[in-house]
């Protein structure tokens, strides 16, 4: 029987890397794995806490309001005035089931099948693969080291010359691969462009908090431009991944129709989670986030004294989010050949396992490899240290 | 700026009903609402229990597998088994956010855009509302007191023959709004037609387990169409609305579409939901889940025999689920003009809140409402009185 052509999305080229390390972890070698988005730790205590607490109680989660709970929006909006000093009504925030859930809702109501909306390459695989399952067409935008790997005005306009229209645009500060983030002019820079030329931007912001340059603090685009839709989650600087609760900022023009999609297609964001939340913004918690990020800070400060070693020349700035995203050197490049079969080497030879950079970036992404520090200090360490010895090995050999 | 035509999604009739049921009790005023669709008193405490344990130990719930934990898989395979006689592989089940989520990635990967798929009209308006937002066409087979209220191979036929093709077909039993349900040899026939002509089916069995004929008991399209989609979930049976979890089963031809579609468009169900409902299927949970459906029962009966107090003329046979959907008399139309005026009436002036039918059938939908039994045996009886003692004042004074 037939199945959809949507169905088709490429395969990421990760899983492979994946797939071997579960091989060989159930054969009993101990593998460091530098691939996962995920970091470790969990939720705050408080956070925990309070839902053990709920659930002890027997609480009914019922269906929440579409929108989400008003409480937890409420402190949503507090949290944004804390943070970003900006005034937000709690009316615009929109609890999702992740941000995977706000992209979804942000997609299908800014959007319309055949419009052209643009995106950073390398960037994030699953913008493109859920823009194209939606039939909607999407734009690269190639960017290097020259622009930091971020969209920039100057692509914008050649871009929409080239294609004579532009609906959206997408970015992401932390960025994934490559973390790095817009300064605040950078930003209202683009905030500015689309606004003038009727582009809906979405604002990926779910890395935020996890940063270590002060003079690129995340900003959110709603600062700037409340036309712009963000996306965020607790997934990252809180540490809750698996409870896939995130939140959009959207536009006054664009509530009734992410109301109408939303309580079409997912009812509401799952209710414990929103509940349990609201102990995220306790002063206890934002420590404990505070604390993981001083941590990544170490790790980075490691990755970036160091990352030669793993046969990376050139690496892109690691403004926030925890990967580092790096050009292989010409040496590695020719023993290898690729990204993906040195990956698939050091996987073998060293149980390190990286991501090479074709699921980012299907033209030159064959010459990068993404590293996760999320995995800790002590492993990347020893991580760094089994990829050189390894390489050393196998470069003299030539 | 644009907001797309996919946010056009009507908006539900009852929202209105909604809104004025919150306005009257913030008023101080005693509504009883036999709206909703959601059953009361939570998960079975073995589930809860699970949960606060879970989240007492600072359980880390990271990421899950795309297609969900082994062991949550394995405890639905078995269920089957024990439930419905039939084996199937835990690989072909799927754990999703709820079954909206289930749906919408059964529709993304069984059909392209353009597609043509049925569905019975009355009918859940989220089907059509999710089929549109992603560009298939939808066809509507007009169902009656003389169908049950249920697809037949005579309609799907017709259907065929006027619109030259057929892509997909959803059904569900029991069925919302009119809780009719298949018999085992209604559903296999059903089954055999949509395989011989190549037609996706998709079975929602959400309300399987809430069930009240024992001859119509709920079978699931897997004992009879490997091809077919089951979507399911533990929000009704097991009251778990708001925790956003649910399932599908995947033929074998669709599994990698689902996984791929799934990684880029939901990463994974809530982790901590997955992992807590193992204990729903504990002895004590499913006795709880049983004690529901008998108080379920109780009140239906209490329905069955007074539903003429509301004004209903004739009742579709409310095999399942927790719903009756009846036509208004003649003379309550003559004096109300359309259900939609009576259930505002009735609201104002008894305090009881109805569904209208407009929501589940655009055409036929202003002779019906649709009533919630889910409310209790206590609240639905001073309902039944009320409106008996409005409609006795409002029609005599005529």
């Amino acid at each position: 029987m037939k199945v959809s052509k949507r169905g088709e999305v490429p395969p990421f080229e990760v899983m492979q890397i994946v797939e071997e390390v579960a091989h060989l972890r159930a054969a009993g070698r101990d593998v460091i794995s530098l691939c996962v988005g995920e970091p470790g730790g969990g939720a705050p205590a408080a956070v925990n806490e309070l839902a053990a607490q709920l659930h002890a109680q027997n609480a009914d989660f019922g269906y929440t309001p579409t929108a989400g709970l008003a409480e937890t929006r409420e402190a949503l909006a507090a949290h944004y005035l804390a943070r970003y000093g900006v005034q937000i009504p709690a009316r615009n925030f929109v609890m999702t089931t992740g941000s995977s859930g706000a992209f979804q809702l942000a997609f299908l109501a800014a959007f319309d099948a055949g419009d052209v909306v643009a995106l950073a390459r390398p960037g994030y695989p699953a913008y493109a693969n859920i823009l194209g399952a939606l039939g909607l067409q999407v734009v690269d935008l190639p960017t290097g080291e020259a622009e930091r790997f971020q969209p920039t005005v100057q692509l914008l306009e050649q871009a929409l010359a080239e294609h004579g229209r532009l609906d959206g645009l997408v970015i992401a500060s932390p960025n994934n691969p490559t973390g790095t983030m817009f300064s605040a002019e950078e930003l209202e820079e683009l905030c500015s462009w689309c606004d003038a030329h009727g582009v809906r931007l979405v604002s990926d912001e779910i890395y935020h908090g996890i940063e270590f340059v002060p003079e690129r603090k995340g900003r959110t685009s709603w600062e700037f431009s409340r036309s712009s839709i963000v996306v965020s989650s607790f997934s990252k600087y809180w540490g809750m991944t698996g409870w896939r609760l995130g939140w959009m900022i959207v536009p006054d023009d664009m509530l009734a129709a992410v109301d109408a999609l939303a309580s079409n297609l997912a009812l509401c964001a799952p209710a414990p989670a929103q509940r349990a939340v609201i102990a995220a913004f306790e002063p206890s918690s934002l420590a404990e986030a505070e604390q993981r990020v001083a941590e990544f800070a170490k790790t980075r400060d490691l990755v970036l004294a160091n990352y030669r070693k793993l046969g990376i020349e050139q690496a892109a700035p690691a403004d926030g989010a925890f990967y580092l995203y790096g050009r292989l050197s010409e040496r590695v490049l020719d023993r290898f050949g690729t990204a993906g079969e040195y990956c698939r080497q050091v996987l073998e030879h060293a149980q390190v396992a990286l991501t090479p950079g074709g699921d980012f970036d299907p033209f030159e992404g064959h010459l990068f490899i993404r590293l996760s520090f999320a995995a800790g200090y002590e492993r990347v360490a020893e991580a760094l240290e089994r990829v050189e010895a390894f390489l050393r090995q196998t470069l003299s050999g030539v």
